[in-house]
């Protein structure tokens, strides 16, 4: 592999200078010579790091399989032109700034290109640290958008302990792209583990976190956007509570990965991830401290872990509380033994699935040099009680760096020098213990694509809506034989409310018929029955097409105070019944579905089979942008869908679009009137709305 | 003062064994020995640390002021006799265990006791070092109930640089306070900032805390609790929406503190707030790596910062972009300067009230030695930016410890390690730009107590209430004139729903009366006419008595999802008007008393009003356990009260008790029929729900 291990490498740029990039890329690749040649390249020429150098690549006898490119950008194209023709093979674009052209060349030359304006690759299997930076060796497989914050992962794994295997800096992605660069952990032996840090998600990046972890590589992901939330207009609710940040989590549920805010909690929750996914979310506490247990168990709940009372507590010394936490109150700093004689109750006893451990243990030699010794004897203890048991042991310590830390982190136990720390990377590592949502297949849909609500019921046949006829005069609304009270609604028109197109609790539909009609103007009208059902519970339920991750499907309880709240649980489209069930179970407003307070419950059954095809109709439909159903309301007799929006739109490209290549197809609303005379219409080309 | 400065002290349990706790206490006390005598006693004699000891305090030629008690608990007595028989005027009582008896010994000779089961006290000020670990002198002072906590709190003191000015751990408080200990820290000119370790909630801990805002110097507490929250039956929605750290938050709104939940966290706020408080929540970002500059900007929208546009950006490095984060785009790493000129620029705009430079900077003299001399020299001027403009700045470095980052502790500004508790640490600080609370006076109310809904309406005659009267026969109901729908309610029942006591949207309210009186019997009914007006929003208003804080008010949304969603406000009772208003404001639901979507807006004015006044009731009434106004309606034409609760209390304290000494008293409902054969009754004897 080129980028894996070369056979050669050159450094262009090279430079004895320590200011210059070139001279810490050439003492990186000095570093791999009993490997490979190491070719310095200097256009002033002399030695650089005591090294003879050639002025340019054409002076080598042979080609290097791996250039670095380490020059001004205005020199590049000449040393490329260069390169190419001597047969290489690869580059690393440390230089910002390379020609879309030169990048080009290389491309049509059959060569391939990582970066430009990256800080280059490090693998730790074959000793090749052509990247700016300092590596320690280890189980992380780092690939990042930005070199800086890659280079702060790779700080942050030295000093946890778990190192880094192998790191690449893909910069501009002009040709390398992350997710060829994650691929390439797959079979990467020394890597256990994932950390990616992206700003934009390319086409792969989902299939790529997918089957790292079908080969048991976990991947943690950081990314960022949460300030930045669109607040761009939403033509539909869907579009307004789906934000960006949202989609990105349903990515990672679907493909098995975890979403971090920062470098450190990624790391965290890598050296977590190396010991191996925590089976659940019940944790022991154990501290020689009250305090010091209290403050753990209220940030374990504070991060979604449960802190189980404990029915198997025999083994403490005397003295221990032998609740959960488990406060030794002293009987830690009277025998150390006891630390860990408290891990093995834990680990022995089935009752919890990760231990944290909280306090002074790992100081008693720093202070005490007699207690050196046998403290990390203990730490020894601790790490083969959790390596035998399988459950997730974690470590905060008052001390950052101690012989016994050091013990703990080389027999595989993270240590932490905050609780934050400790709890937060357990509680994040444990969200990997449920399964991921089910795959559903796309069920195709028939009937092609027309404007407004009556359209939009037909082509939304699956769910059930409210009876309702089409009225264009008076005459009529007083035939019908629908019964009130009534809704009376602007058949063309996506935004009911803002035109004021919607009545509802209509006793004298003429009369409300008419004062429509004079306002809005002749059209189709919907005179529809109110749904009148007792116990009944009100939700939205959504589906667009996202530009990085396609289609997603989004469910969120309704009414006014469900919307200021924000419930609303989204996931990757489609989804099964039973995937739609379990995102209704994590909204807040859950409890209504179960029936409160001793109300008969929805039939929630009903409700996710309305989800599962609303999700598996637009991802069958790549000629509809959105489809909503506002408000949807269940009640134990079944569902019914009251209003109904459907979004037209012609993508240039497939579903799942790159965040940097962005379409900007044109779109029309359901609700436009395919008949400007039939009435008012509103026409919108605006572009599908990016979150 | 005894625990501050005392002219003499003696260690007994003095030991040369390293093992032994005597031993490093003795050590300690040595190091004041320039500043007062310190004699060490140990039963067997002989020389302690080089020094000669003294088998009892009687072989001493002059009484020691203060005693260290590091002996077994079997020995305190007779160390304790012999001590106040000679004179010793206080006591350290390390010693886990000491009879009650002895203590009040202490306190009957008129000397006092701090702990016992403490870690002692240390002072920088004073060289007073009468306690277990190390101490970096500093700034913040420290008073804990945990001895280990507090010791964590002074080692990531010392790592931060902010050191301690003064340790106090309290132990089990058996004489002197956390309150005594807090108030010694107002005159005490080596704190700048106080942070505090509490478990429970003595009397005066709100006074204290208050006094040391008004002396300029900070509070931050760390407590616990949060993950055992009350699943205790409470009596009221009040009960079961005050959790107890919502009061604790309330408290600290009140005395101007700010509550963490981890020793980093106070730490880490601690030293934002020796450089003073932050004018506000604006933040100016600034780093030389696009992705670390995204990264903090979301954490500062996360913590509750803005990050706001700016308009002034001259002075920035060509290439760097001018938006907020301000990305130097390298520029930093080609000339320091520019790090010290983007945050001028931010200090001088005078758009932020806070700048967090995050990335490498701190890193590039350990990189390259060269550099390090300039890098200290930029952290200078940084130092001086931040001190002359009285804008916070806070640095994330990737480097924990170098020169500059030594050199910027030194100068006051802050360095974190991990950008999360930079960020974190200013958002935390900022709370306090804010106002705090203004304190309402009580205002008296008239009245004595009597059981029942409509005494509960007489009682709280400042709020009005529908329409309504007394019924006890269907001749009663068909007599009335009031106007339908009708609410019929059992006058005498507090949980009215829970037995079916209330009948709402009644229309034949004869008919409602014979099926509710066939079902509860005879008794007092109250028919009501129904609140119909449109544009109301529903909340809930309740105040009772906390057993540590005293009074409290509650204002919540209504309604099914506000309160799955827990949408309320606590603060202390009682509040004036503007309060009131400022808790409505706080609400997630406060956009709905702004007109939603274009409705009316409610009467919010006299809404705050009877928040107010509800506070000022339960405050002003000892007798009363509880208020709650549940549901209120507020709309464009003023308030409704729908439902009323009033419970008696007979409290056997005042106001502010003690967490740790709780009352027990009688208490009964307002609902409770004085006359059992008025119809039947519900008879509790809980004691008030403590959350």
């Amino acid at each position: 592999m080129i980028f894996s291990d070369p056979a050669s490498v050159a450094v262009v740029g090279a430079s004895d200078d320590p200011a210059k990039w070139g001279h810490w890329l050439a003492r990186g690749a000095l570093t791999g010579h009993e490997r490979r040649a190491v070719h310095l390249v200097n256009r002033g020429g002399g030695a650089v790091l005591g090294r003879p150098t050639v002025r340019s690549l054409s002076e080598l006898d042979e080609a290097p399989e791996l250039v670095v490119l380490a020059v001004p950008a205005a020199h590049v194209p000449a040393v490329v032109d260069e390169a190419l023709a001597v047969g290489v093979r690869g580059f690393v674009g440390i230089t910002a700034g390379i020609d879309d052209r030169v990048i080009r060349r290389i491309r049509e030359a059959g060569a391939r290109l990582l970066g430009p304006n990256c800080l280059g690759v490090f693998d730790a299997a074959t000793s090749l640290h052509l990247a700016w930076g300092r590596f320690q060796a280890g189980s992380l497989g780092v690939v990042s958008q930005s070199g800086q914050v890659g280079l702060e992962i790779a700080g942050l794994a030295a000093s946890s302990g778990i190192g880094v295997s192998r790191f690449v800096s893909v910069g501009n992605q002009a040709d390398v792209t992350a997710a060829e660069a994650l691929l390439e952990l797959v079979s990467h032996d020394l890597t256990t583990v994932v950390g990616v840090y992206l700003e934009s998600f390319g086409p792969g990046i989902v299939a790529a976190m997918s089957e790292l972890r079908e080969a048991g590589k976990p991947v943690v992901l950081l990314t960022v956007g949460s300030s930045v939330a669109a607040q761009e207009a939403a033509r539909t609710h869907t579009g307004a509570l789906t934000s960006s940040l949202d989609v990105v989590d349903a990515a990672c549920r679907k493909a098995g990965a975890l979403r971090v805010p920062t470098p450190a909690s990624l790391v965290d929750l890598a050296a977590v991830l190396t010991s191996g996914v925590p089976r659940g979310r019940r944790v022991g506490v154990v501290s020689d401290s009250g305090g010091q247990g209290a403050i753990a168990a209220d940030l374990a709940v504070a991060n979604g872990l449960q802190v189980p009372s404990l029915s198997v507590v025999d083994g403490l010394p005397a003295g221990a509380s032998k609740r959960n936490p488990i406060d030794l109150a002293g009987a830690g700093e009277q025998d150390m033994a006891n630390y860990a004689r408290a891990v093995e109750v834990l680990v022995r006893g089935g009752e919890v699935d990760a231990v944290v451990l909280s306090g002074y243990f790992g100081s008693y030699g720093e202070d005490t040099p007699s207690l050196e010794a046998l403290e990390v004897a203990v730490a020894g203890q601790i790490c083969a009680l959790a390596r035998r048991s399988g459950v997730t042991v974690v470590v905060h310590s008052m001390r950052d760096d101690s012989a016994a830390v050091r013990a703990l982190r080389a027999g595989g136990v993270p240590v932490q020098h905050t609780i934050e720390r400790a709890v937060a990377s357990v509680g994040h590592a444990s969200r990997l213990s449920g399964s991921s949502p089910e795959v559903a297949t796309r069920a195709a849909t028939t009937g092609p694509f027309h404007p407004g609500y009556l359209a939009a019921r037909e082509l939304l046949s699956f769910v059930d809506f409210p009876q309702a006829h089409a009225v264009t005069t008076t005459a009529d609304v007083e035939a019908t034989t629908l019964k009130g009270p009534f809704a009376l609604k602007a058949d063309w028109l996506a935004h009911k409310s803002e035109h004021d197109a919607v009545r509802t609790n209509v006793t004298n539909p003429a009369a409300a018929f008419e004062e429509m009609r004079a306002r809005l103007g002749p059209g189709t009208y919907v005179l529809e029955e109110m749904d009148t059902r007792e116990h009944t519970v009100e939700l939205i339920i959504g589906a667009r097409h996202d530009d990085s991750f396609g289609p997603v499907v989004l469910v969120g309880a309704g009414g006014v105070h469900a919307e200021l709240f924000r419930d609303t649980v989204v996931e990757l489209a489609p989804v099964t019944p039973a995937t739609a069930r379990d995102m209704l179970g994590r909204l807040v407003s859950a409890p209504l579905l179960e029936g409160w307070r001793g109300a008969p419950a929805p039939d929630v059954a009903a409700l996710a089979e309305v989800i599962a095809q609303v999700s598996q109709t637009l991802a069958a439909r790549p000629d509809l942008a959105e489809i909503e159903l506002n408000p949807v309301r269940v009640g134990p007799d079944g569902v019914l869908a009251v209003d109904a929006l459907v979004v037209s739109g012609i993508t240039s490209a497939g579903p799942a679009l790159s965040a940097t290549v962005r379409s900007e197809p044109a779109v029309r609303t359901a609700h436009v009137s395919s008949d400007p005379a039939a009435g008012p219409s509103e026409i919108r080309s605006a572009h599908p709305t990016s979150f």
